[in-house]
């Protein structure tokens, strides 16, 4: 019998992981960063190594209606090489560990390690362990990602200053308006499956929630234009929840622009057609895997000739708040929307 | 379609893990080992790092109907630091992902990371990172450690020689009679609600299955005692199955004596109850993260001082094959038939 129950749902996964975790002590002088970042950074013999973890369940995190086992494979490694990039950091190995259950066969399992072993050898990351178990149901894909730091290129979610510009790759709100286009397919395909699905032209979005990539390209170009970012963190839960996250530890508020955010397209072709305003999928919508991150002033001339990465807005002080300016001039607060898998 | 399903159970475990990563490329000079033993190895800056992963999950792994939510816990970090001690390294950090259904509460979660703060602290070893998400249905918990290897003290699976001595820590077989007897209990409470378990003087053999411990007093005693094993791995699927595994990999045989396996008064008790040979349950009863390892005949005179660790045989060459001395002098060949949890 319990005395208190607090429902899971309440706390958020955020609120959640603090809960749990606050009371962790730290026995060993080598954990230099546990918890509360994208990922965990060791002093490994004078040098760094940092490490994350990522869970996907089906039903929570996936549906494979509508997503092919190899892409699932594909996508259950990126999301945890993003992580890895988040800290500035190179993935260098993972272990993988899935629990199906016997409604998969061997050759369901083989079409997943293709995949991931598709993204090990795009990425030049090392598959190096793993456990496979049966599931009493569904199916259960948990990865960790292990990188490499150099040396003086820490890159964290709290060091972003005021003044700071903000900085994002690629475009937002592509995976979500994806998402919802399976969606509907989904639900026609339920209702009359000889419906064929009317998918064309719809390619970029699609791919952008079934096969994400890594941002390895920025990790590349920053340290070939020596750029150490001031804050960094990936774009998983939507652009508002995560500059929230570099603001909470940063201790800093923030001013984005509407007509700087990056959206494609095909992301707001669809947006439209859901009735849907695109700059609301580019700020709520998650699992973008792009990556938000802040760099000083002097680093500005510099960064303007990266052909994928737009500033945004930039850092303010704390009391400012942390705000967008629509494209007509209006300024709203930003609330963080992202996605709750705890609350499904 | 499938053209061709093969079920997942006909393989078992190794031979899943083998058929999914036989085709595993390495692409870092760091990966000095990849999959294939307790744990891999990878270069960090020079030194070494190990890294294992292994999952629980509900009604495969344990039955929350007679594992305390704690002891669970404990147990899923135990059964990581067992396979860093396999590689005769010291575990340092832990990554910790759990999905849970709705029907869990905060407090419920609590309880679990009660368990592996409580392993955390009695081993030193540090919590820093993790992913706690929803299931549709069930608890499942995934943990990656990672340990710190000293120079030169490296033992994986492969290296045992003719004439070499095998070692065991503890007792055998502890932790299966414990599960015999709490699924017994578990039938009798389902049919007979009222009827209190019955299960005086049996807190030895539960407590092996519901809190096992690593081998971390092994691993300081070889240390201090400056004995290297020439292989070694941990005891997690039965005794046969495990020096089967040493015998593969160091492409030798073995003959190991019935009156040499340590076997706790508790455990030869209840096989009795259950009409079981006690020497069954050492040889294929698995869960007891006991340590099996050999030892040049150089080390002896060293090793026979340990006070937890028994000498059960010794290593021949390949051709001899894989034997079991009984107390009645026959001679048997040793199978494999440990838990397999993909058979289910």
């Amino acid at each position: 019998m319990e005395k208190n129950r607090t429902e899971v749902g309440t706390l958020g996964d955020f609120g959640l992981i603090n809960r749990l975790t606050e009371n962790t002590e730290i026995y060993n002088a080598s954990t230099l960063m546990g918890v509360g970042d994208d990922a965990a950074v060791i002093d490994s013999f004078g040098k760094q190594i940092v490490v994350t973890t990522d869970m996907l369940v089906e039903g929570v995190h996936f549906d494979l209606m509508y997503m092919p086992l190899k892409h699932l494979g594909y996508k259950s490694v990126i999301v945890n090489l993003s992580d890895i990039y988040a800290m500035n950091a190179n993935p260098t190995q993972i272990t993988v560990s899935i629990a199906i259950s016997n409604r998969f066969s061997v050759e369901a399992l083989e079409e997943i390690y293709d995949g991931i072993h598709l993204a090990c050898k795009k990425y030049g990351v090392d598959l190096v362990g793993g456990d496979t178990t049966t599931s009493t149901s569904g199916l259960i894909i948990s990865i960790t990602a292990i990188g490499e730091l150099d040396e003086n290129k820490l890159t964290t979610r709290k060091g972003a200053k005021e003044h700071h510009l903000i900085c994002v790759t690629g475009n937002l709100g592509a995976a979500y308006t994806g998402l919802l286009l399976l969606e509907r397919e989904k639900k026609i395909f339920i209702e009359s499956p000889n419906v064929q699905p009317d998918l064309e032209n719809q390619s970029y979005i699609i791919e952008r929630i079934l096969k994400p990539e890594a941002q390895k390209e920025l990790i590349e170009w920053l340290d070939k234009h020596q750029i150490v970012p001031s804050a960094m963190i990936d774009i998983s839960d939507g652009l508002s929840s995560e500059i929230l996250h570099i603001c909470k530890q940063s201790e800093c508020g923030c001013v984005i622009y509407e007509d700087k955010i990056p959206i494609h397209e095909q992301t707001r072709q669809n947006a439209e057609m859901f009735k849907i305003a695109a700059i609301t999928c580019a700020l709520n919508g998650g699992e973008d895997y792009e990556m938000l991150f802040t760099i000083s002033t002097d680093d500005f001339e510099k960064m303007a000739t990266c052909p994928f990465v737009q500033i945004i807005g930039h850092i303010t002080s704390a009391e400012k708040g942390t705000h967008l300016i629509t494209s007509g001039n209006h300024k709203i607060e930003l609330k963080a929307q992202g996605w709750n898998p705890l609350k499904n």
